[in-house]
């Protein structure tokens, strides 16, 4: 059946829209009885496919963006500190995601929401391998295991290929949904998502 | 008192974004009791001072941006066809706008009703001179009038000035609102202006 597809959720984990997106799109693929399969890519090469910018670099829409951020954070309750430094580079906690992700999907997401939470909310520095490999632990991997995974091969190719398969998709900026092949770009988008869902599109 | 303040909404008559959310910041400001003052600016300055690009000018973006106009323009109803050539320069458009707003805002407004129809629902190109003109003589304004005001210095200043102080309130995109100096950008955002008009922000 068409409408028990898995709804799409690319992001990247250095993303505070994505962050933001994270629960929400959760509830609306529950909401409307279909899986989320979260695909944690890297802006870089996406903005490179693209010509974005991040957003913190841009004059205005920095100042914008980081106004933003703090407005979002007030109006859903949801823990946020602008992180120091930002952004950081999330490969590692892509690649550790990928590995849990091949034998137990769980758990790679509550690792995701582990990491976004230790960026977001306590300003851990997602982008140094031991503080990844410090998340993994504490939520329940071996550390030596993550450690050697950011390194591995497979995974180093893995998480390059979701991300140039999603810019083969379109996917240019985070979140990102796609829902049966119909694109939606930013967190804004959650109530035309939902409508999409209940309607089956028009 | 603070809640009677006017909802600032700034657009580019070139901008389908700004298109589709002409009716409904109107709706939304009709529904808070508050007057909404429009304010056609001239993107090009805007995306200098930020940073911004054509939409339809980048990879991913743009293919998303056409069926994105196309999806809001089915959901809404509202009449539409990308129009050819696009984008065009606005300028003429908002120095007849400024024109006419100094005497009477309400025509003001209907001729930009008009300029946005016959660009986006009617194909005219609003980037003629004569085109805009005649969109202006069949608002029941004067056409040779019309066609001076496109050349008054007056008219020019004042369009200058409009976009310059939109930039320097942190204006880069069409549309834009603010309320009671909160900033809101873009029209995925009208959900949320309700929500802040409705509360009083938070």
């Amino acid at each position: 059946m068409e409408m028990t597809n898995a709804i799409d959720f690319y992001f990247d984990f250095s993303s505070p829209y994505g962050y933001f997106a994270a629960d929400a799109i959760e509830a609306e693929a529950a909401r409307a009885g279909r899986p989320c399969r979260w695909v944690p890519i890297l802006l870089g090469p996406a903005f490179k496919a693209s010509g974005n910018q991040l957003l913190i670099e841009q004059p205005l829409k920095g100042a914008y963006s980081r106004h933003d951020w703090d407005r979002l954070a007030r109006l859903t309750g949801i823990p946020y500190a602008f992180p120091d430094p930002f952004p950081v580079a999330s490969v590692a906690a892509a690649r550790v995601f990928w590995w849990q992700d091949a034998s137990d999907g769980v758990a790679a997401k509550a690792f995701a929401r582990a990491i976004f939470a230790a960026y977001f909310a306590h300003g851990r520095n997602i982008g140094d391998k031991a503080v990844v490999a410090a998340i993994a632990d504490e939520c329940g991997h071996d550390r030596a295991a993550a450690l050697a995974a950011m390194d591995d091969p497979a995974w180093k190719a893995k998480c390059r290929d979701e991300t140039e398969a999603a810019i083969g998709r379109g996917v240019f900026g985070s979140p990102f949904f796609i829902i049966d092949d119909e694109p939606f770009w930013g967190s804004d988008r959650l109530p035309m998502v939902r409508r999409w869902l209940e309607t089956g599109g028009w």
